[in-house]
């Protein structure tokens, strides 16, 4: 008799893929300027790391915020034995008025639906456990974030029914993709339960147009499907356009002539992006649906936050001038970053799709594949990460349908350290002597000037390479216009 | 179409139950000393905040334990951005030394195999996923936990069948209905996949003898299922016996001539109960197998411990001369209260199982009940929340076999409030009168003390009802010996 369970024993947790294969060889020989210059530089990882001083010097003037502080431990027990699935009304209060922010004050969230959860993390599953039975699907756009699967499926028995986006239409969601998918998966005898869309997008770094949002949402409410919108990186957009909140379009939806569904609606969030604070597992659940909210709730019993870390959110989310103060200067920081990245590699002849949000670039190395096959994109990507030593993490892990395609996060790292990867790169792309004699396997990339001209040429097919901010220096990149 | 799922539609979450009413009719009519001196006291809630002074004040006298202190915020960013499943190696170095520690140390716990979770509910969960495939069961001794039927069955549909263990026994766990449970379920073609023990047990208040989990794993261990040992109450031990983990068994069963597999064993933990901290939600699973290991660190995503509680458990439970201090005082103050309120119930001529641990008592009713049902229970149950206004728990939301038996908590309140608790018990049992006036249906229950004289003679079989602490003044009580 096998001892364990069937989920013990199979693969659905995800983590026998490149994507995190990259963070095992990171974490085996980590980067580091003095003691590991030589170690891989990890570009692997979305984590927001731009703005973390605005944040240490808020705790430090405001002791009271803590429960372990002279100022703030009288609470400490009150706190500590603080166990209600509901939160503390303070945390859900400053919750729901810094996602209103984030939004540009143009729609309210009331606090009685917001839902703790671990992180985003435990707010997909518990959605998941929620709308669907095992065998149950929910459409994804692709490229898509590779914990999805792990979030959403493992344990919960359901699947993900991949949207087609393409390179050529800037990975742009379509009626039709959306239709095709939904059509497709009823042919094969799979109930189809909603839509999932992550806003800003997780891996392209883009946001989706309320258009697009708009005809998303009247695509599942004609199928009287759920629609979740995943808008973990929804303040880290650095540029026009902004970034349009399901809920406004929900709440425009409200006022016209064709009434949406709205307990078909939920919003998934964290602070782990927007804030940079993945460490402290803050997920909650927006749903415009009674009985979601009622039974997620129950079922944050899981992973609630802990009551310290709520208390300390409350208090600092309160503050709505360092708040505002926060917001201004993370996109500001982040956009310069973007501006630094993108600008570098555009010198050297690779372009990124254009986007305006996000801690990463999606960034286009089709040219330099073999052929253009996932197995080419592996062997790109093994280069990258055992010899060029940066970890990025290859398309396919996002079930990208066109190989060619890496995320770059630019977040998680300091100037220099960035200027390193670049630098590595750089070297990189300079080599034009054949690749192959270092790897088991032989490879055909050759990297001259022309050959890489050659493939920006060939790359261009719609996909905005530069950022709008980029003046492009290089003959390489200007002889691509 | 329905547009929830099977787990959202149905009642698994078990809050449906008297135990969780009772916890709304406190929450909706909270007894206060001077603002509401006639609302319900609260004593169906297992929390102990005897000692939570002790910590306030470590806290206080240790602002470099936390990120959020001038002393201590130069370590926040790396704290808020640590997100490694494995957790801080100080965290569980920390925490698998306090488990030495309050096992005695009489056994050493390897800190790679602990495993966090969104406190023992997340971990119990984990567990049931990564051990039993929906359908399979689990054998759970009644009474038990009622929180079990979310934690273990809800999401992951999997059962749990009781293991009968009776009164007259001292609800003692026999190998026989060990055995009786596991041929039932064979029986009826159910997998049996493991034994869940809670030990020291909620809600009786006793622990499980070294000899019965000694028994109880060579049964698991001959029917090759596994033994999960449920501790999170491992240090609310107040008097001898003492307390003996199933790693100390199995250390022993180790050095025999008869091998059991560890990889069946696994241990939950948790801080909620020992150190009084459930709201910072730090749940652990301890597991012995290797494969469990590595997929519940993985499971573990879904309800991490926040690092900014995992930084400040760290610090506190490394100061071994604190947490020597804190368990000394502890089971002081829980002995000292427990005794105060078995003292306070037998001068009423009200037994309790007799127990040496835990946040309760186990007290027996069952003279009072108009019948020996679950309805009588229900009956009596109703008039002591509603008209005694005390919120305790009856025997059936712990599938108690029996009637007539209910929990009281001790932990979670003062002195005075314990005492009012006690004034309104004693009149209620003054009472010789009719109760059934006051309620719907007419209930007739004497409670004059002649009856309850025959109530104790009645329900003397077996269980004992005293606290080896209590002297016996009153003659009721007196007469039952």
């Amino acid at each position: 008799m096998e001892v364990l369970s069937r989920i013990a024993s199979n693969d659905g947790h995800g983590e026998n893929s490149a994507f995190f294969d990259g963070w095992k060889a990171y974490d085996s020989n980590p980067y580091h300027p003095t003691k590991n210059p030589n170690g891989v530089i990890q570009m692997g990882l979305a984590e927001n790391q731009l703005s973390l001083d605005l944040v240490q010097e808020w705790v430090k003037n405001n002791p009271k915020a803590s429960i372990c502080t002279a100022e703030g431990a009288s609470d400490f027990k009150d706190i500590a034995i603080f166990q209600d699935y509901h939160g503390l009304p303070e945390f859900r209060n400053a919750v729901a008025r810094f996602m209103e922010r984030v939004r540009g004050n143009r729609v309210r969230f009331d606090p009685d639906r917001i839902v703790m959860s671990g992180g985003a993390t435990g707010a997909q599953e518990t959605l998941a456990f929620c709308l669907a039975d095992p065998g149950d699907a929910l459409l994804v756009p692709i490229p898509y974030y590779p914990g999805n699967d792990r979030d959403l499926t493992w344990r919960t028995g359901i699947q993900l029914v991949p949207v087609n986006c393409e390179s050529s239409n800037n990975f742009k969601i379509t009626r039709q993709a959306l239709e095709a998918a939904y059509n497709k998966a009823r042919e094969s005898n799979i109930k189809v339960k909603g839509l999932l869309l992550n806003n800003p997008s997780n891996p392209l770094g883009t946001i989706i147009d309320g258009d697009t949002l708009t005809e998303s949402l009247k695509f599942t409410n004609s199928k009287k499907i759920h629609l979740i919108c995943d808008e973990i990186y929804s303040a880290t957009v650095f540029s026009e356009p902004g970034f349009v909140s399901i809920a406004e379009v929900v709440q425009q939806a409200q006022q016209t002539e064709e009434p949406i569904n709205l307990d078909l609606v939920h919003i998934v969030y964290s602070l782990s992006k927007d804030l940079g604070f993945p460490g402290f597992r803050v997920g909650v659940i927006y749903s415009y649906n009674d009985r979601v909210v009622n039974c997620a709730r129950k079922m944050s019993s899981f992973g609630l936050v802990s009551t310290q870390t709520q208390r300390l959110i409350a208090s600092m989310l309160s503050d709505e001038e360092f708040v505002g103060r926060f917001l201004c200067e993370s996109a500001k920081r982040l956009s310069a970053r973007q501006r630094v990245l993108t600008l570098g590699l555009a010198q050297l002849g690779i372009g990124c799709l254009k986007g305006n949000a996000g801690l990463f670039c999606w960034m286009d190395l089709r040219g330099l594949l073999r052929e253009p096959t996932f197995e080419a994109e592996m062997e790109l990507w093994r280069v990258i990460v055992n010899d060029v030593k940066i970890n990025v993490s290859p398309g396919a892990s996002f079930h990208c349908p066109e190989a060619g395609w890496f995320r770059v996060c630019f977040a998680n790292m300091d100037d220099a350290m960035l200027a390193v990867a670049l630098g590595r790169i750089r070297k990189f792309v300079g080599q034009s002597r054949p690749m192959g004699k270092k790897m088991g396997r032989k490879l055909e990339i050759s990297l001259s000037s022309r050959r890489l001209e050659e493939i920006m040429m060939a790359g261009s097919g719609g996909a905005h390479k530069m950022s709008p901010h980029s003046p492009i220096p290089s003959p390489l990149v200007r002889a691509r216009t």
